[in-house]
């Protein structure tokens, strides 16, 4: 079976993060993504590298651009938005995400495209939405998580606010542009119109956040910051240090918690009556913990990982990214993907993170060089090599 | 325009978190979502709150069962499982997030479910997925996040490995599943064929960390930890002290430093060659800080984001979630949504992070009581009302 976006063109105005994780995604599942960069840098993200190996193609951009096309378009030239129309006129999708205003003042917003392709699906991302009074506050990743509570909530209770230590936000809201615009395609399909998205990294971080954030609304729960707690408050899901590490427990229920007594060698804990329930346990946390940590410093976190999870209590070594990435779980799950790069070297990459079973497992092309596809998306628009060469002398593309 | 899912069936077999955030994401988009409960408690997190007033309705439940229907069916029972036979027949999706190997045990694993409808999108969410050494793991949220390396990312230089303070990873697992979901719906009404997929919130969570593990594995950068600095890691891209808490800041470029010394009365720092380029702020992070502080104090969080963004420097006070949803900007953006719950009272809870302009903005209906619709689902499936109540004394529906 064909991928559910065979076919499907994208037009992407995007940079650095959010607007290209959405296309990112877009791409794997099939559709063609046409990037338009301004010539001379081009996306932002390109020169996040000093490096001369990464010149022009920082890592975090070739992650998030395998298997694009670029075209190197000056916008603020009559002709190149001649020319991005007639792209547009053709496409199934646009993407955007400059600060709200720009599209329009470019005379490429959503209702002079839609004149254009009235089946076209046009999403904007931006830090705070297309409407409101806080839609012109610029926005990075780290901004939005200090304004949307994401911060208030990461740390031990008492401590200082703590951003989540990756980007969160800016794939997140990446992500939900992905999942609109799947929808709206689907839509379209099924109903025959395209549309306008409007995607805010702060309301997707509330999304993210429902756990807490509807509670909040719907009970007036105040959310705590809990530490390394799991999200159920039992003093027995958390982390605890081990002969080299700590290592993170999930023992929940009453019978995990019993499992979890016997795994470390304290049946005798069964028997105290301060452990004797939930309730108990919780008043008791400080006790109970000391009893836990004097047990758990006498293995390793990943003998304990093992011990917990083959009596049934969830339990996990804290790994590092490299430790995760070098698992032989990830490798027959199929997770990495072979990616070519722009010298024909063979390197490994990250696949999606999900599994269609009727989707092939391809390996991912090259992230494009700045305009390395100019000519030849100007070409199949019928601009003849004479009239593109002389775009190119005049700075109207590259 | 109908709704992107309008008129889809979703059988839904899930409970706790991610499976349900996944049917409720497709729910906001126009989907039917059946609810099958054991009876008797019903999803565990019905009972995740001590509170009388609510009883089998936690609010972290509410947040993400609203809308759905539930029917009470005992699975272990063989009429139970014809009943849900008849249900999968007539359906479009299938969503469950067992243990790998219950929903087979069952009689209920995919192969079994296409004969009955070869149509059928079939998606199993686990912790580790369905194929794999690990693929047997149990797993929570905070278990995945520290197996994953969200937490070895999370923090200051040197400190312990922080849990995100919120259950991300059970939410973003659950929203690629409804992506996932959304683009086999798509492939099927294009291409004609359902399928199954498989996701993992291990195989989720370093997708979300993209920015991270990818470029590990292209150029084998080791991430490491930044404590509360922005992801490309300027000096000024931190959070500081005010005269009332912290504020985050963003100046990345050197447009956006200069910017920052001329709002907080600092022109005399643009002279200082210690800060003459990105380069040099980075050698002199310290003394830079210890500047920077001195005048952040002056002022309060808010008053500084408001300055900062004022002239082009993204910023923001560190909020808590009340302080997030109280806001007007939320309100105006149509973010919070009319809620019934089930004794008709009227309250507020959150919307989808996505804003489908072709969409309706609706209320959402009550989160359901255990069983609640299984009379009326059965009746629909042509159960006599003389049938239900001798399944129901057997024990078999609820």
């Amino acid at each position: 079976m064909k991928s559910p976006l065979f076919g499907i063109k994208v037009m992407d105005f995007s940079h650095v993060m959010a607007g290209p994780f959405c296309t990112h995604t877009l791409h794997q599942l099939g559709a063609e993504i046409i990037k338009i960069e301004a010539p001379g840098k081009g996306d932002v993200m390109r020169h996040y590298d000093p490096r001369e190996a990464f010149k022009a193609m920082a890592p975090p951009f070739i992650a998030v651009n395998t298997g694009k096309r670029s075209i190197a378009i000056n916008l603020k030239h009559e002709k190149g938005i001649d020319i991005v129309k007639r792209l547009i006129a053709d496409a199934d999708v646009l993407v955007e995400n400059f600060r709200p205003g720009v599209m329009q003042r470019l005379g490429l917003g959503y209702d002079d495209c839609k004149v254009l392709n009235d089946k076209l699906v046009y999403c904007s991302v931006s830090g705070f939405g297309q409407s409101g009074p806080l839609r012109d506050n610029p926005a990075y990743d780290h901004i939005v998580q200090a304004f949307s509570g994401v911060m208030s909530l990461t740390g031990e209770p008492g401590s200082p606010a703590t951003k989540v230590g990756f980007p969160v936000l800016d794939t997140f809201a990446g992500y939900t542009a992905a999942t609109a615009i799947l929808a709206a395609i689907l839509q379209r399909e099924r109903f025959g119109e395209g549309q306008y998205i409007d995607i805010a990294m702060l309301d997707a971080s509330l999304n993210l956040m429902i756990s807490m954030v509807a509670p909040y609304l719907i009970a007036g729960d105040v959310p705590q910051k809990v530490g390394n707690r799991g999200f159920n408050n039992s003093p027995t899901s958390d982390t605890f240090p081990s002969a080299d590490g700590e290592v993170s427990i999930g023992a929940n229920t009453q019978v995990q918690f019993e499992a979890l007594c016997r795994a470390i060698g304290r049946e005798d804990m069964l028997e105290n009556p301060l452990y004797a329930s939930h309730e108990e346990r919780l008043q008791n946390r400080q006790a109970l913990r000391a009893d836990i940590e004097a047990n758990t410093r006498q293995k390793s976190a990943e003998e304990w990982e093992a011990i917990f999870n083959a009596v049934g209590v969830p339990s996990a070594a804290i790994r590092s990214i490299p430790e995760v990435a070098g698992l032989e779980h990830l490798q027959t799950r199929g997770l990495f993907r072979a990616q070519e790069n722009t010298s024909g070297e063979s390197k490994v990459t990250l696949g999606p993170g999900f599994n269609l079973k009727a989707m092939q497992h391809e390996s991912v092309g090259p992230a494009p060089r700045l305009g390395e596809h100019s000519n030849e998306i100007l070409l199949a628009l019928n601009y003849s090599q004479q009239e593109i060469d002389a775009l190119r002398a005049e700075g109207v593309v590259q």
